[in-house]
């Protein structure tokens, strides 16, 4: 098979993350459940426009690759809550893991190792543009919950330590980032949008 | 309004594009329409996939912004089928100009101005960048054509000449793409996919 018939099996399979559904919901569309090929195009904008806001030196564009592509796993692996029981999230690790192997592996070889790096790297969340990509994943579900009467929160009765947990990457990356974060928390427990606990 | 409060204006104002339904189909879920915001999804996916292909030097990561952005501006002005009318085309490109001074407008002085022209640029298709992100635009649909007998193209009785004449920007940019895509339309044709004119 030629490069190019990888390259272009591989953007078809991509396909299929128009139908992986999320637990957040598109307000602006009758509150049906967003699927994770248009969260991955919202969170890339979000880093687009929010880049500033990094304190340290943060690359948009390796960036805006990892966000583009950090779901694409959920192909196979689908979508794990961000908020389910720790053994449910442990077991989508391995999940993810291998569908990285499938999925990026449909490429030629050089570019395969190229997309799984930048999609470890991403998971790992230990390098500047990792964490502040994570971060992009985390404020955006924020945003969408304030502005939808606390949207998945309220529905799984998410509590308030779990959300200000998943937003620590912005803690000292992003500092006007993470304080409107934890304004918003403070606003949406106020609400009764999640639990004081 | 702070700079950011502008920014997460613009950032929530962004989920209406996922309300903006096209002519395409998703084959792997049930043939439902795509929207917008998963389309650009995709190809920024495919830019980032066939960078390799640019006869002349062409910057991925400016192509990729395009690509994110280039169909906000149907949040307002809806989405008009590529094969339209010439007079829906033209009045389109109105729509479209206003609601990209509305839109991108919501964002602070200086992101706005810079968002603009890179939508302007794309639009106007002169530069390499913006024609290899038009070019990404186009292939796209074909491929979801080819994979799902013939897709949009045949549900609208779209004719040869039209197709060729929307993937044109290939010719001299991207050869062994525009060979493929020329491969691509004579198959589309010999099955009935295509109108042979």
């Amino acid at each position: 098979m030629s490069e190019l018939s990888k390259q272009l099996t591989f953007i078809l399979e991509l396909d299929r993350l128009k139908a992986v559904y999320r637990q957040s919901l598109v307000k602006t569309d009758n509150n049906r459940q967003e699927n994770s090929a248009e969260h991955s195009w919202h969170i890339a904008m979000l880093a687009q426009t929010l880049g500033q806001y990094a304190d340290e030196p943060v690359n948009i564009s390796r960036v805006t690759h990892m966000l583009l592509l950090h779901d694409i796993v959920e192909i196979d692996a689908g979508d794990t809550f961000a908020f389910a029981q720790q053994q449910d999230l442990d077991a989508q690790e391995k999940k993810e893991l291998d569908a990285a192997n499938r999925i990026f592996g449909l490429l030629p070889q050089a570019q395969y190792q190229e997309t799984l790096n930048l999609w470890l790297e991403f998971e790992a969340a230990k390098t500047v543009d990792a964490r502040f990509a994570k971060a992009m994943d985390c404020i955006l579900p924020l945003l969408q919950n304030m502005n939808n009467e606390g949207g998945s929160w309220a529905i799984h009765k998410v509590k308030k330590s779990q959300v200000i947990n998943r937003n620590r990457h912005l803690n000292g990356l992003a500092p006007t980032l993470w304080t409107f974060v934890c304004e918003q928390i403070a606003i949406a427990v106020a609400n009764g949008w999640l639990i004081d606990d």
